[in-house]
């Protein structure tokens, strides 16, 4: 049978690794490398598909949770987000995130401002950034999608009231600067990591900087009209619970990607063993977090909150990110599981301080990083618990100052917040003129 | 480039396999070896997180069949079973499926209720379960998202009417006992092993057995209100087709790594050329069903059918699932065929006997799956039809008998099925007090 | 621990492939070529599935972009083709690409009409069809989806007002013989590959195919009733953009398969270099195109269009598709970008010359598919302007006419378009007697 032609492909092919590694041994090429290296960019590849799908999570999740006047905005704010995130990663974000790594430890300033830059074309050895390990063009990919994802963990909580285009400038300084910046600290071997902060995939580094910079913009934006009166939380039920349904398993298949991945690793068989033991703590901590969230709502308020139990089960995956290797099947359940109370605990606690998150992102990302960060501690014997708070700290407050500037800079300008008028007429028909559901009437 | 920093990982990337393999040779440890472990371990979990976005579609298919009032407590029941089931079989299903293999054939009663262990972090090869093989923890990953898919089955022959908490009790039942005792005579090296009954990915392990729960399930529980009316069936159509398409190319997706995982090494030549087979196969199958079904509702209704259609082809799925390897492409094509036309004749059929299943599920899991059983003998040689059939009769009296004792029990403890006036006015209010399209106006 | 006993793997297992390459070494095999074949499959395997997810993708945009009234009828349609293009290409399209190839090159016409066979289970190396490079299977497997993909493009552009079975016919002879012969040119290394056309995933051979087919049945068939009124157009917005979305976002994720399994090889470290840089670089082509879209569209019309920058994410992937390899990030970005403008100028051209399109696919796929293909010579070398336009008319000129030809058959014979009545009413209740969402009051 013949295959599809590819005039690239062709002379590699002709030239395998496999074919080299028989011959007479170049310096510095075996097979074994070779298989190293493929390995470790595959786990890249999948695990970044993987995770590149919860952009559609997230916009499954928050187009089922806001009110229908709103779904289309909510939708528009998520495929843009992450094309932004796409663009000013690789313009700034990319760069700035690991030479600055260097230069924090280095002292020497240099390169920070330049676009990403990929191996060449049909690379030979030698041209390779990392033989040893792994592709740049793999990393890259892998790497962007963690800098998307936070920035898809801010539109929800400030959905149903804030303008498209102030929104989207907070992304592009988020996913350029505010992102790289301090997972630099952590993963590009800055001061925290040289610190001993340990935060395997991100509680902190990603879910918590998303949560602090939706937190801080929820407050700064004030609730949605009508949602708190006379010290009452009004409850605004979302519009498609199938469709937070299917954002939360996509976001929970995206986890594996997220986890596994983050061993950064494949090639040997203690890696693949440890990723192993990462995709079976994930699932069980997201179980862990949904069944306690299904039963704590049963206990306290007499009837199962199916939103709970989605919002339960992502809890349950932040909880466990910090940390998804160490813990035993039943400790990851249990570290899930606190997880799934904390929300359905942060939830009424965020509106009983008047703090209007509309689809719960400041408990699940938040409060859910913070306690993944702490529960570390638990099972891994390298963590301290100094050590973890200071990562949470520091990352907290230069997260907290920079978006509070940020978002205090564009209400100041251009304002951040739609007419009131508007907000009750729905974003959908008054920013955008288009609606998404249009032929379905509004009960 | 830097890439991020894990230190787990640092000491294992320090002495990668292909090091090892170029030095002085330690006993028992090989590069090819760690490739074999390598990518059977990456079997499952490819393999295994396609099975777990079955889950997803399973919920989808179900919220879009069932009416507008009762999509949140399928979605509910969804996310909680799938989360039950990886909290059950860990703590007892895995390790009763496999070693009870052993006692079977050994008469050694050991073991059994143990919660299921992983391997140890970073391990070395020494403290690997089966070096020459793959990861335990990836082992039970694919295993447990099995397990999971057989209560998924359950859930929608039963909605609309039942209750969630017997329900989910079921699921607990079935997810740490039911399903994996049957699992062990099969696939733990059990007694039906023993005897020759071939089911390769589980026609009747897994799909028949969620619809012998379905099937005995519906009975017991009785028919929705209204759908039986003189003698006539009272069609109740689902409230969003976009969704139960959609949750049907999932559950196809998923049957890649249902069927593909299933060859359970990826590790030889051999292995990733038949897994090649399966993949083609299944497609083949489902495809064949799909049309089938569309071509019979054409021939007998002068309607194409789209949820006949959707059923055909998981219809096609489930027939291939005991023999995905054997058969030709035209063959292949021609089981899921049968499979689908089998759909077409069984959902009037159960209608016509007065059992109320809501989605189908006993046509397309139990019915198929018993064909699709059976159709083994016609492309692997190694099949006897009387294995087959001694597997598909043992297999459904114990869950037959199992699964009515407990409804029986469930019945007639804490009750299975919801007031009258409840299920008219649909589950969501009366149970979860929750809409699932709040605004909709319904028709 | 046991682990499912599979008797067709239990001898492979035995003699892993590892084994056999330390023991004395058998004529053509070892243990870098098994390496290297495994890997391939790998490839398309997983390719494959991300691209056969693609149907769900073309199902949910559809169904999203068309009126409530038609979508059971469009899901009815993406399921069925889909099913068809797996059963044609396997009887008639698959050995017609491929021997057609040898035929144009060689002079020989063989084995032309025969049904794509794999190769036996279990295959010894002696059995397989090209132990040097990948799984016949993988790679049918993965050649399917491609022309599937190409059925999918057409169902949108004439959504709304065909009848299914001549549709479905039209998709029979689009996947059987028009998409087979004229990808034989190219990637059967016919003379197209001979002439120098490059086309590295199909941005021509895939994309404007489907393209060029949708645009001659758009016009054959005509504009629905009331789109065109008094020259101006008459706005018809989608029922559900949610899934629209959705469907853009599983699109996005299946074309990471699509392109970067067009490598069409992972085993050497050159390979799996290049598929990292065609990851990114196709996220980055789509990421451009969105963002385009929507700035445009806010520059033209003062309001962001959710449809346009959904459309445009397509566009920009359509645009990188036939040179995903070569361009820089900052390169694919562009191009991409391009594509997202083209799009936001070609619907409404489309309107104005009074060719209704419901979904955009002309735009998206048959101008970014031109544009893509031209695009190749600004970032590879071995491409000419000649060889390009060559490609683009040969193909161009052959899939219009061919489809043409097909369209007007059908519509002189069994008729293409449904009754004036039926579709006011809508396909759904006439043609299918079964709504997508019964129970919504449409407004």
């Amino acid at each position: 049978m013949i295959v599809r032609i590819s005039i690239y492909t062709a002379s590699l092919v002709a030239v395998p690794f496999a074919v080299r590694a028989q011959d007479a041994p170049v310096a510095g090429v075996n097979a074994a490398t070779d298989s190293v290296f493929i390995l470790n960019s595959l786990l890249f590849l999948v695990g970044g598909f993987l995770v590149f799908f919860m952009a559609a999570g997230f916009a499954m999740l928050e187009a089922g949770l806001v009110r229908s006047k709103n779904v289309t905005m909510q939708l528009t704010k998520n495929i843009a987000l992450f094309s932004l995130a796409s663009i000013f990663y690789y313009l700034i974000g990319y760069n700035l995130m690991y030479p600055l790594g260097d230069w924090m430890m280095d002292g020497v300033l240099s390169n920070i401002w330049g676009p990403a830059a990929l191996e060449p074309v049909g690379p030979a050895v030698e041209s390779l950034d990392d033989y040893s390990y792994a592709s740049t063009g793999s990393d890259y990919f892998f790497q962007l999608m963690f800098c998307a994802a936070t920035a898809s963990i801010v539109s929800g909580a400030m959905a149903e009231r804030i303008k498209l285009w102030p929104f989207l400038a907070f992304v592009v300084v988020l996913t350029s600067i505010i992102y790289p910046v301090q997972a630099a600290w952590k993963w590009g071997g800055g001061f925290l990591d040289a610190a001993g902060f340990l935060d395997f995939a991100g509680s902190t580094v990603v879910h918590s900087v998303g949560g602090w910079a939706a937190l801080v913009g929820a407050i700064i934006l004030g609730p949605r009209i009508g949602k708190f009166k006379n010290g009452k939380t009004v409850p605004m039920p979302g519009s498609n619970l199938a469709l937070a349904t299917l954002g939360t398993f996509i976001l929970w298949l995206g986890w594996f990607g997220f986890n596994g991945g983050s061993q950064l690793a494949m090639g040997t068989v203690g890696d693949v063993a440890d990723i192993s033991r990462i995709f079976a703590n994930t699932n069980a901590a997201a179980a862990g977090g949904a069944i306690t969230a299904l039963l704590l709502t049963q206990a306290l308020y007499r009837k199962p909150d199916l939103t709970m139990a989605l919002n339960g089960a992502l809890a349950g995956l932040v909880s466990i990110t910090a940390e998804p290797l160490f813990p035993t099947l039943g400790m990851a359940t249990l570290i899930g599981g606190i997880g799934g109370a904390i929300v359905v605990v942060g939830v009424p606690l965020l509106d009983r301080v008047g703090i209007d998150d509309v689809v719960g992102a400041v408990p699940v990302h938040l409060f859910c990083g913070i306690w993944g960060t702490l529960a570390v501690v638990f099972t891994n014997p390298d963590a301290t618990i100094t050590a973890q708070i200071y990562g949470i700290v520091v990352v907290g407050a230069f997260v907290s100052i920079a978006s509070a500037a940020m978002w205090m800079l564009l209400r100041h300008t251009i304002g951040i917040r739609v007419d009131a008028e508007d907000e009750i007429t729905g974003l959908d028909m008054a920013e955008l003129g288009m609606e998404a559901y249009p032929e379905f009437s509004k009960g």
